[in-house]
């Protein structure tokens, strides 16, 4: 399963992509950030976000699309923009066929460090180690895009062995009747 | 000068067109909302959004989009959503080459009422008489739409004299060099 981890952001964008599967640990693909000036309007920032992710999209081709769920309680200066770059990420998604998911920072954290309330230091501590990378990933919003995906990648393989026992309970309850 | 209004929402996005010029009374072009289904996720309401802005302006060709500004503490629990149906239609206007203007609902209201904290009841029955229309526009967010439009339209007439006399001013003291 690969995924593409996206930290939402007007200014820098955050993308990860991670192949992983249930069992085996996750390894990068690649990392990196869109950027977009802050002396343009926010609606040409907006179409160089598109442009960023749909690249990536059509380069990687990943099998799905992890998104940070923003609250409108963060940041109030930049939450707007911040909202509207997650937004794009996921309509640009949608539009090219693959499922999305939501993750809660907290969700993020719990998954990669143990603690949903973990420091960005630690995050990107814990991401390094996982993929086993040389060096840390940076910027920060790089790393959380990472951390994103493993922890979708995580998540969807706990769904997966759920569903798989669902199913497998099923089939055998048939198999009795 | 034709302005497509976007009144942004998941549920229903209003959208309303009207052509004006300095000096004249605006006139209706097209209204109506474009609805996604509340049992639908948010990526997905965000495709049929971008699909009926495209529609709207591939279909009447407007020369520019005015959005209404979305600000994080209005209403909690949709805002989120609300930000991101005005995100794709800012991404949708400037990819498509339009200019894209945003008013504030204060900003409009005080436009189409003479008062920036008229209630939305005053607001659809000045956009009636202004646009001499049969009957009222509905639902709300549809007449929001046009006030929007009918606001840039008098803002950008208000821009487009100022720019004219600094053009003027501008020539006639080249012209005294």
């Amino acid at each position: 399963m690969r995924v593409l981890g996206v930290d939402p952001g007007l200014t820098r964008c955050g993308l990860g992509l991670v192949d992983g599967a249930t069992g085996r640990p996750p390894t990068l693909v690649a990392v990196g950030v869109v950027r977009t000036p802050a002396d343009l309007d926010i609606a040409r920032r907006l179409v160089l976000i598109e442009a960023g992710i749909v690249e990536w999209i059509t380069e990687y081709r990943p099998d799905a699309v992890a998104v940070e769920r923003v609250f409108a309680q963060h940041n109030v200066q930049t939450v707007m923009g911040t909202a509207q770059a997650a937004g794009v990420a996921m309509l640009v998604a949608a539009r090219m066929g693959l499922p999305v998911a939501l993750h809660t920072p907290s969700e993020v954290k719990a998954a990669v460090t143990g603690s949903g309330r973990a420091g960005k230091e630690q995050v990107t501590e814990m991401v390094t180690r996982i993929l086993k990378l040389p060096e840390r990933p940076t910027p920060a919003d790089a790393a959380d895009a990472l951390a994103l995906a493993i922890c979708h990648v995580w998540r969807g393989g706990v769904t997966n062995r759920f569903q798989q026992a669902v199913a497998a309970q099923a089939s055998s309850r048939g198999g009795r009747r």
